[in-house]
C-alpha cells in the first residue's frame, strides 16, 4: 500500500526533483500545500509556468528578460563603457547588491568545460565581440567563477579580446577558490570588484 | 530597478511562502526551474492544483483520501479492533514505518488549544465516538503529540471514551533510543522514570 494518496504522492515526488529537497522536506512542503488555501497553491502553480512561458533572453547581453532588452540594457543611466562578463544570470545579483558597479553585463551562459563538451561555440561569446566592435566599450571585467572552468574561460576571453584595444580586467581572488559567486558576501564581492587586475 | 525580471521575481516570492524556504533558497529553486525543461515545471504546477482539487477526507477516519475511504480503511487486512488516534495525517507515516501497527487510524485534525480557540468541537471527535459505538473496537491508542495541547487532548479523549468499556492506551514518553541521558530535558526524564518497566 502506498504511504500517501496518489495526488499527494505525486506532489511529493515533484518537490523532490528540486535541488536540496529530500524526502522529508518534500513531505513537509506537500502537507503545507494541502493545509494552505487553494489560491496560494494556484499562484505558485501559475508562477512556475509563467517563468517558462514569458521569460526570454536579452538580445544584447543574454540576461533573462521579459522584453527584448533586459532592465540593465534598457537603463539609460548605466555606464555603457564597462561590461561585466558573467557565467549565469544569477551571478548578477551579488554584483548589484554591492552598489559599486554601474556598467552593463554580458551573460555567457556557462563556462568552457572540455569534460562536459562545452567549448566557446556553446557560449554566448560572439555577441560580446559584436558589442565591443560597436565601439563604446572601454573595459571588460571578467567575472566568471574562480573555478577551473571559470579561469579557463577568463583566459580564453582575454586572448580573444586582446587585439581589440581594450582594458581587460579580472575580479580579484578575494572569493574562496572553488566556490561560486552566489555564495559571496557583500564585502568580499566589493573587494573582489575593487581589486580587479589588468590581464 | 527590480533585481529580477517580473515573472522570475513572482516565482521567487511564491517559493518564499513555503515553510523553511528563505530568500536564497527561493532564488536557487527559481533559477533551477528556469534552467530545467518546461515539462518538469508543468508537472509540479499541475501536481499543486491536483492536490487541492482531487483530495478529500476519508469518511471514516478523517485521513487524506482520493476516494470515499482512505487506503487504510479500505484494506480488509487491517485490524479493525484497534484504532490509533493522531493529530494530523502526516503523523501516520512514522507509525507505519515501524511496521508494528496493523490497526486503523483516526485523524483529529489538530489538538485542543484554548489559546488558539480550538476546542473539541473543532476537532474530528464525534465520528470517533460513532466508530466506537459500531462495536468492533477493543482498543484506542492515543498517539497525539507529547506537547501541552496533545496531552490535554489525550486526557479529554480518555474521559470521553471511559464509559464505553474500552482499553484506552497512550504511547510511551521517554528518552529516545540511541540518545544519552545527558541530553534529556527534565520533563522527559521525569516521564521516563515514571513509566519505568520491570525487567
Amino acid at each position: 500500500m502506498p504511504d500517501f494518496a496518489e495526488p499527494l504522492q505525486r506532489l511529493i515526488d515533484e518537490f523532490k526533483r528540486l535541488p536540496g529537497v529530500g524526502q522529508k522536506s518534500a513531505q513537509r512542503l506537500a502537507f503545507h500545500v494541502l493545509r494552505s488555501p487553494r489560491e496560494q497553491a494556484a499562484k505558485l502553480s501559475a508562477a512556475l509556468l509563467d517563468v517558462k512561458d514569458n521569460l526570454g533572453v536579452c538580445a544584447d547581453c543574454g540576461n533573462i528578460s521579459d522584453a527584448e532588452l533586459c532592465p540593465f540594457c534598457r537603463d539609460p543611466h548605466r555606464d555603457k563603457s564597462v561590461i561585466c562578463v558573467i557565467e549565469e544570470p544569477h551571478n548578477i545579483l551579488p554584483i548589484e547588491t554591492t552598489r559599486t558597479f554601474e556598467g552593463l553585463y554580458h551573460v555567457l551562459g556557462g563556462a568552457i568545460s572540455p569534460l562536459r563538451g562545452i567549448g566557446p561555440e556553446q557560449l554566448n561569446m560572439k555577441p560580446l565581440l559584436d558589442r565591443v566592435a560597436r565601439g563604446d566599450v572601454k573595459e571588460i571585467i571578467v567575472a566568471t567563477n574562480p573555478t577551473v572552468e571559470g579561469e579557463a574561460t577568463a583566459v580564453y576571453l582575454s586572448r580573444l579580446l586582446k587585439p581589440m584595444n581594450l582594458k581587460i580586467t579580472r575580479i580579484a581572488m578575494g572569493i574562496p577558490v572553488g566556490s561560486d559567486l552566489e555564495f559571496a558576501d557583500q564585502v568580499t564581492m566589493s573587494k573582489s570588484l575593487e581589486n580587479r587586475r589588468e590581464m
